[in-house]
């Protein structure tokens, strides 16, 4: 065995973890996100810099005023899963350094203090935090449903700002019936990892 | 408890997992990056993509080359850490669409003809997977530690062609001495989840 992670861990977080496309009805609580972001919350990013933002779509209004900048196919299931999340990064995260990254005060001006820059790191690293996040979702038991299908201007205007881009727009609940497709084929080892 | 994954591996994975600098002198085997791929190779991408890449420096000559492209602060930990791996996006991940996607072989066709549309769709999904990847080898107990401060425009010309670009460089290893500063406070919830 190579891996240290026990077998069950692997299982509910990659090997039978999947993608639903359908969902129960068993809602989706505030403290089974809280616990996921307290746990998620540590994953890696450069400098500490945890651009990500997340925005919990409870209300049945802004439901309704998602679902319709969402691609068709996906409608849908954006419509019915218990709980929707937008997941956004925030181009001025440089703000929040001086808490993030303590020790080195100077970190925002040094590296940060151009938009473009931020939008490139902070794009890299909201999306490992999205990553984060879905592994979180499939910790606390749930399905996540990550869809990049979307109206992304359509969104940034509806429900964020200038300095918030959304990255995707995820589903969560528990998988309903006929949640999902066969599992398809992964890469071969030999197609993706190359040594020199 | 919100969590079903049980303590020990939210320890292993988030809450005592640290992005190491210093590294002991334990290789890390081929096997064990078998193992965490056959894992994180289940992490979802949009449509089953997988356009991760993973090139694994192993040679002393293809090391001593890919230091000199480290920023400056990241040379002396590339330079010995057991394993070093170059995470890099394919833009033409396409052309495994037929055997990734099975099922609707039009897929890439339809969404994926046009080159930027595959660059930002590929860089989007191979970040996922860097994180999956991340989360991999701490799955194999060993410390991640992953790095874009490094010249993107050398290490591409260096090691990889013109269709595929650099995520970032991850040191692989078993903590070494001082492996870490004392963890950066994190983002409280209230700053980071809103809800609508």
């Amino acid at each position: 065995m190579s891996l240290v992670l026990d077998p069950a861990a692997q299982d509910l977080l990659f090997r039978e973890a999947r993608t639903a496309n359908t969902f129960s009805s068993e809602p989706v609580t505030d403290e089974q996100i809280a616990a996921i972001y307290d746990l998620v919350k540590y994953g890696p990013t450069a400098f500490n810099q945890s651009p990500l933002r997340i925005t919990l779509v409870r209300s049945p209004e802004a439901r309704e005023r998602l679902v319709k900048h969402m691609a068709e196919g996906n409608q849908p299931k954006t419509a019915t899963a218990p709980l929707v999340a937008i997941l956004s990064t925030d181009h001025e995260f440089h703000e929040e350094l001086p808490q993030l990254f303590p020790h080195a005060p100077g970190i925002a001006d040094m590296f940060f203090s151009e938009r473009p820059v931020r939008e490139q790191a902070g794009t890299l690293n909201a999306t490992l935090q999205a990553a984060y996040f879905i592994i979180g979702v499939r910790a606390a038991g749930l399905s996540a449903g990550p869809m990049t299908g979307l109206d992304f201007a359509g969104v940034q205007k509806e429900f964020l700002d200038d300095d918030h881009a959304p990255l995707m727009v995820i589903n969560i609940g528990k998988p309903g019936d006929d949640a999902w497709f066969p599992r398809s084929p992964r890469l071969e080892q030999e197609q993706v990892i190359t040594t020199i």
